[in-house]
């Protein structure tokens, strides 16, 4: 399919937040995020578009994924690499892109249909990069749900795609969550409510949060919000037994999720 | 001090990993970062010079930090913000950088001198930021030694030192390990030396490893190289729960180091 000049500029606006948020769509690059994405998406709700360079279906493996994604109903277009790099953030060249629609869930949906009984929030979590390690390290472990909090950085943010799309397509999340009013609400249905500290909370080590329960990691610089804090039945701490001054959230995540989920097997 | 354009020429070729291994130097950006490497370095070893820009020293903390660093004998110069663009990597200004002398141990000297109870090991882990991850996981986690593996990312880039430099002043580490030869010794000398995978090996929520133990972690993508696993005496895998393909290098260590030191409480 031949793709109009018009319609470039339109998925170029792509890389601004703004026209993210409007548009509802969002671009992934790389044929292993698209891969991703094309498994978990069997009913072709996701990929709106797919724009590769001739070249890209010289090998076998990437012609099949353009056939079955364009037989989902996505638009496919063939494009010079030159209009490719308009639409791409990455240094490394990506042969492929894909438009997106963006998914996510309610939260009402996740609590009354799903009933989760593990369930992690991003308090104001600012840095793609460490969203991004969040967001594997709580699908590895089998987060039931993820709360992304109001202050927390734009989950489709390129850089938050590009280290963790392939887990957003295997979790369930909200977006823009009133942590302050959601928690007491988690917590009056049942829900142990525990927030993460560097310091001056139980230590993980002693005390084991039961299930269903909601964790909460705040900011990399100021930890949890006051707002957060109010509400929180339990804060918790991974004891150090070195001088660090911090860990990463992803790394606090893997430490508090590991401990949970060990202790319930 | 005033700067000579030859001494400049100098620093700035420390951008370059060539440069920084015939120099035995590297560059250190930010106050955070510098505040740290003083706190550490006592007898002055460490800082080779500061250079900061006229504005830096206003504030009276930082006018305090340089007053110290040039009474431990580093040279301090004054240069404008040009000139120290020249050598920073960093898109966000810094007025602060130095340039500092590298410093590591010798296995040997780790093992005799000290003793270490707890070693982990980087098998060829090639981005600097996860390197940096799993440094300052094992600064939290009280890691008594760190070898970095001949593959692994030196230690000395940029990317690594932003994030990690104020523990690597913590933590005690060789660099340029052969990991295939010297951890056969380190068994010899009762150490348990496990490698880590994402598959296929015991899981720690089951087995924690005894100490002394060295943990050896593996390259992003393809894990442990053939020659380690040769030379180890159990794999252990973290479980997984989810979906997720892989787990970060600083993650996996987390959750593997909280273990061990959980158990051993």
């Amino acid at each position: 399919m031949p793709l109009s000049r018009e319609r470039l500029k339109t998925y170029a606006k792509l890389k601004q937040k703004k026209y993210r948020s409007l548009q509802k769509q969002c671009i992934v690059e790389g044929v292993r995020a698209i891969r991703d994405i094309v498994a978990a998406d069997e009913d072709g709700y996701i990929i709106d578009a797919i724009l590769h360079t001739p070249g890209f279906i010289h090998d076998e493996m990437h012609e099949k994924l353009v056939i079955t994604v364009r037989e989902r109903g996505a638009k496919v277009y063939e494009v010079g690499e030159k209009e490719l790099e308009r639409l791409t953030e990455t240094v490394t060249n990506q042969d492929i892109i894909a438009i997106v629609n963006q998914w996510s869930t309610s939260i009402d949906t996740i609590v009354h249909q799903y009933a989760p009984r593990l369930i992690v929030a991003a308090d104001s979590v600012r840095e793609p990069g460490n969203l991004g390690a969040l967001i594997r390290t709580c699908d590895w472990f089998g987060v039931d749900a993820l709360l992304l909090g109001k202050g927390t950085v734009e989950v489709w943010n390129p850089k938050v795609l590009r280290a963790a799309v392939g887990s957003m397509v295997h979790l369930r999340f909200s977006e823009d969550v009133e942590l302050e009013k959601e928690l007491p609400l988690l917590r009056s249905q049942g829900y142990f409510i525990g927030g993460t500290s560097v310091h001056g909370g139980s230590s993980i080590a002693d005390t084991i949060p039961a299930m269903p329960a909601v964790v909460v990691f705040g900011n990399e610089a100021e930890g949890l919000s006051h707002g957060v804090l109010n509400v929180i039945d339990e804060l918790i701490t991974i004891p150090k037994y070195g001088k660090a001054e911090s860990l990463n959230v992803g790394v606090s995540a893997g430490v508090i999720l590991s401990a949970i989920r060990f202790a319930s097997q």
